[in-house]
Formats: structure tokens, C-alpha cells, sequence
């Protein structure tokens, strides 16, 4: 170990997009990896650069085909750490996981500290991550964590524009923090929607806590999926007397048919999200905001033994993410 | 392990009047624990009952002073399982730690994984506890946990008068899961306080989300320590036009000057809390109820092989709590 | 733990009709489980029986889609633990990561290895299996495995005919154990394919090691995929004079065109698989060998606390692999 | 990790003084803490320096209130650990639980090794500490430990006068081997209280083992904490003989009344004590030696990669503790 | 797990009539293992009744040639849990490397530590040893250790006699205290002997602590290898001027030319060691005590899921030992 | 670990020629071990020189006496761990236990994973090693392993001479990779024996699969300890109608009397093998291959952070070893 440790950077089959703009950020060159899969369609990864005792970066977000793309980075792991890397840090700028978070029934799998546990097992050293569903999820892990927000990089978006008679709404009153810290960020009032349970399986959004009449709604939620939730707590916002909605969200999936019903719903105005995970093709209404030059800041702090709570500017990053980042930072 | 193992029930000092009622719905005698303290202020702990190849339950909430009982848990599981416990389970009403479960300012601590860890190094190999601060709490634990609520008992005290005219309050918008359960056990609507932050340290209830004018409010909150929170929110709902307030928690802990607090205060006509700590002398205001017989049939039903979740009738815990528990269960 | 414990057998959605005849034979009922997919493709699993203190065996060969099923198995793993199972026995019929067992490139993973260690993560206590790739990969567990084979099986569907005049061949000069003992079991001669490496991928059979000219040739390899290697060791058996070939394997799974290319070789009379993963339909040429009754058997052994090793008659299972299975054994 | 690694030296609230002198000789600033004490009297530690890839040393005696102490160090090497911390040594100049190393009854707790694995749970990565109460506590932990020992500082301060006619004596014949080391560095004969138990807990010494008639004693003991066992053996010194008593230790508590009771014992002519722990006030008898510039040297020697043992003169620490330190070494 | 389990005991090669006396008591038949030697000097073990599910003890002092026999415990403690057993006891009357419990040079191996970390690792879930060389050593395993004393049996043989003018003589004033609490036990006054070192290797006795002339000396020590330090003791206590010394001894190893010295040196009338190590041949001078029923009555109890501190009479084995074993007990 | 680490080479006294050898290869000056055996037959390391924080390999291979040469190489692992090595690489030239693969019978040892298993226990990081019995025995450690091979040293001792009429031979079908390898580096044909099993424990080569006939035989296995399947193998070659044969292998053991039987038997012409082991004394048919230069490059690539696989030329190692190295290289 006499020598100064490289950052290696390897990228999974999820999101070799973001991978690359996050590796141009840190002006290193992204390493290769070779997937294979057999014909009993196991997989097998490869490292093509020499990562003994390097500072090892796997970018991964955990998008589907989900289990496929976990295995690969658990594969890639293994594999880094069996080659001797000096520290092996897990990417995923979405933990899908993260929403299997708590037992609401008997005998229920707990995926999200399962998946914590395999990562720690193949040989993760620390992980880098964003948006959490909860942010008790971080203790999941038993290795070190750094958590990311990109609540400033959407506030920084809104701010642009003229906020009057705007509110933020939160699908669901249960879960409410992170639009709560929104509306900190861009000094507006906030609503929420009540959930009700008819029947086993189906959860409806039933009424509005809080007031939107004639107020442009700004939805904030931390992922989209199959939009269901948005479409209900949109229509909701609609009975309720608002004007408009502005959907945002972290992590954007739109599996299903999303982009089709979010496209059709004319309460929609637009729709904002990141590039945690990769954007759908053809859908105009999307804005996509990058992470990338977060991502690479923090790898950057990490791997120059820097503070990374220095991103957030010293403040409590649950009432105030970071201010923009400025370009051309190192 | 040819013989039946039988069910040997200890208690730290922290609420021996808890668990003597615990067992005595069991129908087993407490054992004897010695509880010594070196002239150092070491503490050690010494069974007085065999423990070889027995299930055993220690019953101890981590109540104030925190460290000493949480120290006293911990030795009291190390002699057990170097006495050759068959199977050890932590049993606490209250674990306070629980509170400590999210990263929310630069390299702090993370105490409900911490000591969720070390009871499992101490060699616990379940937890039995009640009413989480948040349901992700039980993933930071790596053994199995069975996790009870108050909610039922508190929902069936309120089940006996006219709820007309009621709402129940969350003092947290951004924590209402617990009040929204609630509030569809009784069928009642749900408010929540929204609260920000003022300085460095000092957050308030600065307005209250949903309509609380002219109702008489139920207030519901998972711990009060201080009760300062609770003042808060009780002035806020008067500010808003709220006739009365009736405070209700599972976790009265009540310190510093919180009993003084809570009686002076004539927002609020009453207090009900679980007897998951001891309840403080002379407060009248105060009903205690008992989750006893709650823990007893938990205790019961692991002993004998038996599903915790019966408790919960099948039903989704999240949704529908325990309905009443009837007497002479077994 | 005073009650006898009850076997409770569960399968994922990889095989279920052979979880149902081992079920069959064990006479026990089968319990549900419910497999969930949300719409980011995260799995949950739910189990629909009690299983505290209970011995629990989980049945999932690692069959295509091959990621999905191998989360589903650790995420029922997970389950059973959480809801304090007394013993978890993996059952993985087919382990198919079993193939990923050695380094032979640069910083590959070792997926027979990470896996392992991901199902001890997960919470198994017991691993039952068949016919591992090599023998060294038991050596990979931590955890006791019970391996068996189908060797006896196999053997037995063939001592049923006139063997004069056949030789056991093995597709490859490396791997020729398997071969060996089969014809040690019928007592015949032994030949094997030796392979070249031509270029970096491409692998060929380029002579036959050992005498074939105008044998009828019984070829067994483990586990057949695509059906590439037999094919090759076929057309090289008929190269150097073999009158017939049987196909023996004990995992056929058949992949990709297998089907179609192994009906469509003359040169392949006959195709004998077990049941340790599902048939494919319409494939004539195929005889399925049931392995339920060993499983059960070993399972009711292993519930039993009663020698496993029984099953192979107390010979070491390497050179002589258990005699036929008599019907209704217990 | 290509950047060298700084030290980081934070303290708990058990002995800042301590710490800061430490710090002084180590020419380092000593790094804050901030430790919260939460309504329900949990404790949160934030450390308010970045401690990434360094070198972290946290000291914390082990002094009353202990477990507010013990508590206060775990979360300290929680938060550190969680902070991607290089590798975290645990500073307890006196380690309190050292005292519980051994089941001298049934069913009790070995607190010695339950804090010794709490330690690590927690993310110690090693143990810097002084004068346990028995060397085999070393193999408590499962981390490195560097072991000082205070006899030579001890040994330099009664090296200055003349020692005609004095003898080192040991309060217990069965822990005989600290003074028997003191007596070898000084040239001395040595002496041994012999204790007899009177009933469940009351131990006396009844007699002296070796000749002390007409001598000047020299009684050493690693901990005084009531200072009734050194009443006891200074007692029965005077009984058969002895001219006067000088009373040695290396963790000097004084609990209780014991400050009282030593003052006013004539047969006590001097107490001296290291600060290992804080000294208390008004007590004339006492002389207080620093063991700063020794722990200072050893992390110093430990952040550069240099032997310890050097500390020792490379000599048997048991039989020959280390020479003067000279002032200035680094 | 539906079945009791049976008591199953194997003996590896280091003391089977040890081993079989204790199944005597037991009313057992001791189970049979295979241990090969390969040609390449590696071992192997092979158990030869099944153990599944069942409560196994292994019987294996660690003796010359003592890795070989630390290797044969190892391999069949492996042997025992891959075959599922359910309860694993390592059962070593004479736990060697005990004497390997501190570190008092420069980085030296802590072998007492090591081998109990061994242990743990090959599968041990508990042990069952006697007379350790220190008692803090019970605290360097991480599972039960249920450790015996001999002392009682010692004691018994003494009690029998006329013991006028006699003294009880621990060869080292640093750890005396067995030899304390035999002179308890017997109503003796005690004496021990002072070491100074010479050089590097050289250790003498250079003094008697204590009154021994005239006096009839018990000298005790846990363990008598060569037979050095004895002789060393015996020769102060002439000089000292004591009339004769009776040798005792938990382990009688005599290795080297320790029974020809010892035969040799007139001042030792008798030497007494129990069996816990086979005893030497032609040793005319030796009386051996047999602790096979202690062990066995600690395995029954053990197997049954009663207190083994019960073998103590309910008190403080330290200064207690158990009275005289009455034949017939189970 | 502000500071450079260097490099620390220890050797046990397995083979302190080789480890000269290499050392010299290295340009450091090997550090020195005191191995202490205690008058019980107890093992302890001292290590000579400061490991603190520096990069550290331990050379010992497991040759007879293996189990004392295991603990003396556990002991010393130990020892460095305990002294704050920052790297400990174990450098076993020859794993013995690798040969302990598989499971070939009921309730035996597996003592490869045993013993891997004991290794990271005792504190190894990471694991040099060469020719494993099997590659599978790779996955049996859960550190890193750099597996070296001989066959390049092999391969490039025979090209050197007219290879008209060669074939290489395996002593065994079922093993015959390594054979098939050296015979596409050599552009030779492959033969192999066919084993049968003669009752319980003979073992026979009965035939030679493959033409031999006018041969001259090139016979590799990858250890040979008695001999005695190199006598079956190269008599049936004769039986056969091979010309000669020439012994190759990586490990020499040559225990009992294979030295004698090996030199008496004419078929044999040259036995070659490598320095892993030591050589035997006068056993002038021997020819011994240096592979101190590998490790030396192994080692120097390991500490400098460069690439292992790099020594292979990236080339995959299973089918073309490493080309002639190269004197000099650093």
C-alpha cells in the first residue's frame, strides 16, 4: 500500500448514462466491465481494470429488470473485492429496495434491509445513495452510508419561477416530511392528502388536509412508478379546488403505462424529475434534472477523505439541501 | 434438550410492577435477578433462578435513567446466555432508543441501531417490544422482533363515550401515521400541526393542517417526555378554534416538569397512557391503562409456537389494531 | 418450545408441482405464500402459515428467470426468519450458480460462493440439494448441506435393458467423475470427449479419448442448457464410429432452441432428465425420472433427526449412490 | 485514500482535562463533541470535526457515572464509524469493567467481556488503555489492544528517596503480581495480605504473608475506589508492625467516603494516584502523576506506524515496566 | 425436531479411557470416530453414529502431541455440524492453552484466545473444561463455558488425614490463589513462594513468602509439565526449613524427565493428580484421582437442562469447591 | 497511516529456504519469528520486528509435521494481527488441506473449509497460494486469494527437449484438467488411468484410457506424498506398451518411503517438481524447479497495488500459464 489509491469507477447495465456523466464530472474514465449471462442464466461479471488496493466506485441504481440489476452489482462486488480493492463503495442513486421498509403484515419479507445485508455480504465497504424513502432506512446498513438529497437541485428549479399562490402537496399526510421540507425551501404553505384502505389492497386518497382552492399544487413525490397515487391525489386536488398541478419527483420510473396516464391527465401541467434512474423516451411534459455533478462531488469528498455533510453547507439536510452547485467545482 | 422447556421470566429494576403483572397473567412466578453495583459504579448482574436450555423473557422499558437500565438489560442477556438460555428474548414495553433512528445533521450517532445491535452482541435473540417510534425501527434489528401496538387498547378506551364532534390531531405532519390509524378505528376525521423550525434548536407548531374548529380533539403522540410538544400543539389547536384536548400516548414518561406542565394546562381535559413505564405519582389527570395482558398473550403465544399476528386478528397492524382483548384468554 | 415442531413446506414459483409431489409423499399439505411485484419490480414475500418454532423447508430450484427466482427464495428465507422459524432448510433441486464454482479469469465473481453466503444472510440453516456441478462446491456453504444424487436413479432406468455393447461417455476429460461412477454402477466402460479452446470463446470437443467404435453410447452430463456441448460430443461419438447415443442428465433445462436441435439430431435416440426442474412441453424425445420420493425422503429424515446418509445405504455416495427407492417408505 | 491521514482526538465528558493535556503534548487541537441528552434521557454524540479515512482517537475513561460514560463512548464510535472514520481507537486510560473478568458464581455477567464486544459492535477498531486489573483481560477483545502500564511512572516517583527499611506490599496474596513487579523495580522485598471471607460478602485480611515489622510499606493497588480494602491491609499492617504506610495506586476513583476516610487514617502518610481519572478535590494527602505524555507517545507511535513496545525499552513490560520519560520527545 | 434428542459422546485420541469412564457414568455407549491420516500428514474425522439434531460431547483434553490432538477436536467438532448435529460440547478436561493468557512480550500470539476463537469457528456451541490456568480465561470464548474444579476432589483426599503442622504452599506469590483456597478448604495457613527473574529465560524461587518451618507442606499447583518449578519450590521450602511436601495437581501432564526427577527428589513424599491427562506408567510415587464422574454429572446435567452450578452446593465455587460425589447419583 | 507501509516477510520453519529464496527475489531482508514451545507442547510466535500498520506476509507451507506448521502459522497470524499489522497476507506454497475437498462420505471433515476458515479467524487478510488441488477450493475462503500456478515452470523445463513421442499423462480420468492443460502448452496428446475401487479403502488404476503405446509419458499430478498412485499409474503404462515415463508435479512430498520406491522403480526416468515443499535429501532422480522468483513478483505486485493476473500474461490461466519469467523483473 505504498502507493497513492486511483479512483475506479465500473458501471452496471442500469444506467451507463448517468455512469458516464458522473465519470466526465470526476475527469476520470469510466473502467469496463464485461456481464455475462450462461445459458442456465446465471451471470458472471468481469472487472477490466486493476482495482488492488483502489478506491472503487460500482454505479448502480436499482431499476428494473430489478433483480437482474441487483445481482450484477452484487456480482461486481464480489468480484472487486476477491481482486482486493482498497474500499468498495455501492452507487445506487436509487435503492428501490428502500420502499419494502416495514412489516404491515404477518410474516411479510423486509426487502430493503435484506438487500442492505447482501450488499454488506458480497463486500460493500460504504454506499452512496439518494432520497431514501424514509430516511430510518439508512440505518439498514452496517456500513457507512452516504445519503443524498436532491431536494435543492428541484427547489433550485422551482425557484426560477413566480411562486405566488403556489402550494406543496404531499400524496400522503402519513409520510409528509419531505414536501414539508419543500415548502421550507421555497417559503410556501403546504397540503396533504388523507389515504382510506377500501378493501384488502386498494388505497384511495379521499380528501385533502389543508388548503389548495385556487392554489397551483406543486406534488412532490420521492418516486413515480406506475403513477397511480399522483393520478389519484391530482384528482383529488382538482375536487379540492386547485388550479394546477406540478408534479415532481427524485426517482421518475414510469413502469406501465405512467408516461401514457400522465400524459393524458390535462390537471398535469408538467412534470419534473431526475436522473437518478434513466428518463422514458417521448414524454414531453418530463423536465430531467441531473444529480450527476452531486454524485461526483461526493465521490470526489469521499475519496479525498472530504467532508460530504460540506455539500449541504453545514445545515441540517433535512430543513435545507445544498444550494446549487456551481459548474467546474474541481 | 429432552426435556419441556419451561418459561423463566426476569425483570431488571426499571418496572418490576409491569412485569409482575405480566407474569402474573402468565401464571408464573417472577425470578429473581441480583443487581449489583461495584464501589466503581460497574454494574453486574446475577440470575437467581437455571436458565439451562429455558426460553426466557427479561423484561426491562428503557426508561430514565436510560443508560443504567440499558446497562442492566444487557447484562442480565450476557448471563443468560452464558448460562445456556435455550432462547432469549429482550422484552421491552418501551424502547426509547428507537427515537434515535435517522441521520438528520452531520456525524451523529444513530442510537436505535446502535443498541439494536448491542443487544444482539449481549446474545438476545428476539425483541418483543411496543408502539416503535417509527415502523422501520424493527429493520434495524437482525433478529426477529414482535412488535405490538396500543393502539387498540387506546381506541377501545375511547370507543365507550360519544365521539361526536371529534377529530383526532397529530402534533407532526410529517409523523401522522399513527393518528390517521386512529382516526379510522374510530371513525373520526384527522388534523395534524405543521411545524418549523426557528434557530438551530427550537422548532414550534406553527399552524395546524385540517379543520379542528369547534371539535374536540384527540390528541395522539407515540412518547411524552416533556410534554412540551404537546403544549405546543394544545395552544395551537385552541389558537384555532379547538373546544378541548384529550391527550393520549402509549410511551408517559413524563419528566422534568411535565406532570406540573400538563396539569396547569387547561387545554387539556385529560391524559391517557399505557403503563409501558411507570406512571408518576399524584396525576390525577392521568388514566393509566394496561398493556399486560397484551405482552402476557405475546409471551404465551411464542412459547408455545403459537402466531403473534393472531393478536392482531388476521388484520393488517397497520390498519386495524387488536380489537378488545377479553380476560382468561388462557 | 414445548410443543413438538411440525414440518411446514413452502415453494416459490419456480417448480410447484414438484414442491407438490414431495409434499405428496411427506403427506403434508402444502403452505402458500404470496408472492407480491410492485411496481418498481421489487419482490415481497408473504408467508400464509404459521411457522414460529416450526421446521421449515423451502423449495426453489434455481430455474430461468434465474435472479427472480433466487430473490424469491431469499426474500421467503428472510420471511420465515423474521416470523421465528425454528429451522430453515433451503431446498434448491437445481443450484444452478453451482457452474460459477472457480476463477479462471481475472477478477471474475465466484457466483457459486456469493450466493452461498447470500442465502446464510438471508437465514438458512440447512441447504438441500442435488447434484452439484463439482463436489468441492459443498465446501462453499457455512452451513450444513445435505447433497444428494441422481445418479441411482438414472441408473436404475437403465440397468432395466440389455447393455451389451454400451459405453458411459462423459463430454469432457476434465470434468469425468460423474461418468466414472455411472459406469462403475452398470458396469460398463468409460470414454471422454477431449476439448480445445479455439480462439477466446469457442470451446470444442476435437477427439474422443477411450474406445466407442460401434458402442451404444450413454452420454450424462450434469445439466444440460442449450444443448451446445452434447451436440458436440454426439457428432464426435459418430465421428469416431458410436453406433447410438442416450442423453442422461439430472438437470435439463433446456434453454434457448435446446429443444428443437436435440429432437431434430438423429443421432440422440433417447433423453433422460430428472425432475429437479420443470419439462419443457412437446419434447417427445424426453423421459422425466422423478426425484420427489428422495426428497421427501431426506426431508423426512432430516425432520426426524434420523442418518441422511442412510439413503445412500451407508456406501461412500461418490462410487456407489443409493440402490432403487422403494415405494412407500414412511 | 490518496491523501495522508490526519489525527483526529476527540473526548467525552469523563476527563477533558486529560484529554487536553494528551493533546498538548501531541501538538493537535483537540476535536469537539457535542453530546445531547434527549427528554427521555437518551444520548446522541455528534462529532463536530470530519473525520473521514483519519485516524480518530477518542478518549473516555471509564469513570462514575460509568454507564452515562460507557454510553457516551459507543455513540462516539458509532458516529465516527458512520463518518467513514480511517480507524477509531478507543482511549480508556481506565477501564472500569476490567473488574468483572471472571464467574465467580452462578449465572452471573462478565461485564469485562460484554464492553469489551460492545466496544467493537460499535466499530473500534483498537483499544489504547493502562493497568487493567488482570492481564488476561487483554484477550477480552477481538481488536488489537496497546496496554500501558503505569509502574514505571510509579516506580520513577518513589525512586527519588531513600528506601532503606521499606517494603512494597500487595492488599491481596492471590493478585500479587503488581507489587511483586513494583518490588523488582525498586529493589525491594515484598509482602502480601492474606483475606479470608467472613460470610456472603464480607472479605477481611486476616493476615501478612512475608515481613513487615519495623518497615516502611509501600502498599500498591491498580484501583482504589471506596478505599475500604486499603484500610483493611494498612490496619493490619500496623498490627504486625509495620512503621508507616504509603499508599500507591494507578486509577485513583476515591468513591463514596473514601477521601474522608484516607485523610483521616494516621497510618496513611501519603496517597499518589495517576490521572487516569479525574483527581478529587481537597484531598492534601494526595500526589497526582500524569500518565499524559505516555498515552500521547503511544498514539503518536501508533498514527506512525512505530513500535510501542519501544515504549518498554523492548523489555518484558511485565518484569521491567518502562525507564523515565524524558520530556520533548516528539 | 420432533424427537428427543439423545446424549451422543465421541472421543477423539488423546484420552479415551477418559472418555469411557465418563460414559460409565453416563450409562452410555461411547460412539465411534474414524480418524485417518493422509499421506500428506493431513487429518481427517469421521464420525460413526449419526448426530443429527442430537446433543453431542466431545471428549479431548488438549495433551501431547497437542496440536495434532487441538487439530482431531477441530475437525470433529466440523465433522459434528455438518452433519446437523444439534448441540455441540467441546469438552477438554485440560484446556492447554489456557497458559497462554496474556501477552507479556512484544507482539506474541495469544494462544488461549486463538484457540477458543477456534473453536467457536469449527462449530463448538459450548465447553466443559476444569481448572483453568487463570479463571479470566473463561472469558476468552464467546459460548458457554460450564468450568469445573477439581478442588473439591483434592481436597477430599487431604481431608482424610491428620493434617497437624501442615501448610498449604502456592509456588508463586503472583497467582496464589488456588492454593488460598485450599488452605480454606482444609483450615490450613498458607505460604507461596517469590520469583525473581534471571536473564531472560531464567525464572527461580528465590524466597518463601510465609511461615513453613517445621511444617508439613501441600504444595498445589494447577499444572505439572517438566516438573522445573516444582523442584525449584520443594528445594526453597528445605532450605526454608520444612519437614516434608506433598505435591498435588489438576493436570499431571509429567512430559520431558519429570517422572524420573520427581521420583528422584527425596523432599516430595507424594504426588497426587487427578485424571484429566493419562497418566504416566511406572510412577510408583503417584496417586491419580479420577474426575470422570464430576464430568459426567455436569454432562447429565448439562443434556437434562439443570444447573451444573448445583455440582457446587449453591456456593461460591471460588471458595467452595463442591463436597465429595456421592456414587450412584443418576 | 500517514506514512509509507513497507513490506515485512515472516517465515515459520516449514521452509525458511524458500522463504530466503524469495526474499532475496524481493530485495528485503526477511524478519525474524521466535517460535516457543512451551514443556506442555503448547506453540507460541513472537514476531522480531514492528508490524504496525505495514504490509505483511507469513511464508509457511503446510508440510509435515502440518498440524504443528498450521498452529505455528495461525500463532503468527495472530501475533501480527494483535500488533496492528495493516496487511497479513498467509503465503501457503502448498496447501495441504486443500486435498480435503469434498464430502466422499457420511459425517466426515471437510478440512479445506476448515482450516480456510481457521485462517481468517486467526486474522489473515488475504491468502498467496499455488497448484490448489482443485480450483473450486478458491471459493472455500472468504478473503482474497491469489492462486499462482506451476505449470508455466513446468511447461517451459520440458520445452526445452525434443517432445517427438510424447503424450502427457493423468493419473486419474476424473482429474485429468491440470494434464490437459500442460498438454496444450507442450502441443501434446492426453492420456489418463481409469481407477477402480477394490473393497473399502484399495484404489487401482485398471486401464489407460487414450493411446500410450511407443510413448514417451509425461505423467503430471499436482502433489505426490508415498508415491504410490505415480507406481500404479506408470506400471499400467507399461502394461500399456509406454516407452518411459517422466514425473512431474508442483507439490514433492515424497513422505514414508516414496523416495526409496520412486528411485528403485526403472519405468521412471526424471521426477521433477517445484521448491513449494522442501526437497528430500539424496534423491538423485530428482530435478527441483525454482518458483521463489513467482512468489517474489506475486508479492511485489501485491504491495505495489499492480495487477496479479498480470503474471499470466492476461491470458486465461486455465488454459495457457504463465510464459518463462524472466530474471530480474524488479
Amino acid at each position: 500500500m505504498g502507493v497513492a489509491k486511483d479512483v475506479v469507477v465500473f458501471s452496471g447495465s442500469a444506467h451507463e448514462a448517468l455512469a458516464d456523466e458522473i465519470c466526465k464530472h470526476l475527469r476520470v474514465k469510466r473502467s469496463g466491465v464485461k456481464i455475462s449471462r450462461f445459458s442456465n442464466d446465471c451471470l458472471q461479471a468481469q472487472l477490466l481494470a486493476n482495482v488492488r488496493q483502489r478506491d472503487v466506485y460500482i454505479i448502480q441504481p436499482l431499476v428494473p429488470p430489478t433483480q437482474e440489476h441487483l445481482m450484477e452489482l452484487l456480482l461486481m462486488i464480489q468480484a472487486a473485492r476477491g481482486a482486493s480493492a482498497g474500499q468498495i463503495s455501492a452507487v445506487m442513486p436509487h435503492f428501490a429496495y428502500a420502499r419494502s421498509d416495514k412489516k404491515d403484515a404477518s410474516r411479510i419479507s423486509l426487502g430493503g434491509r435484506l438487500v442492505a445485508d447482501l450488499l454488506v455480504t458480497a463486500g460493500a465497504d460504504r454506499v452512496l445513495t439518494m432520497a431514501l424513502h424514509a430516511p430510518q432506512v439508512h440505518g439498514f446498513f452496517s456500513v457507512p452510508v452516504d445519503h443524498l438529497t436532491a431536494l435543492g437541485v428541484i427547489a433550485d428549479y422551482y425557484r426560477s419561477r413566480d411562486l405566488t399562490n403556489h402550494v406543496v402537496v404531499s400524496p400522503d399526510l402519513g409520510n409528509a416530511k419531505e414536501a414539508t421540507q419543500l415548502s421550507r425551501l421555497l417559503n410556501l404553505p403546504v397540503a396533504a392528502g388523507s389515504k382510506v384502505r377500501l378493501g384488502d389492497d386498494k388505497v384511495v386518497v379521499d380528501s385533502i388536509v389543508g388548503d389548495v382552492r385556487g392554489m397551483h399544487a406543486i406534488v412532490l413525490d420521492d418516486e413515480i412508478a406506475t403513477g397511480g397515487s399522483i393520478l389519484e391525489i391530482v384528482n383529488r386536488l382538482a375536487d379540492y379546488g386547485a388550479v394546477s398541478a406540478s408534479v415532481a419527483t427524485t426517482h421518475g420510473l414510469f413502469t406501465g403505462k405512467a408516461v401514457e396516464k400522465l400524459t393524458n391527465c390535462d390537471g398535469i401541467s408538467e412534470i419534473v424529475a431526475t436522473n437518478t434512474v434513466p428518463a422514458p423516451q417521448n414524454f414531453p411534459k418530463l423536465t430531467s434534472l441531473s444529480v450527476a455533478s452531486l454524485f461526483a462531488e461526493a465521490i470526489h469528498r469521499i475519496h479525498g477523505g472530504k467532508s460530504v455533510s460540506k455539500l449541504f453547507n453545514n445545515v441540517d439536510p433535512q430543513y435545507a439541501p445544498p444550494p446549487p452547485v456551481t459548474e467546474g467545482l474541481f
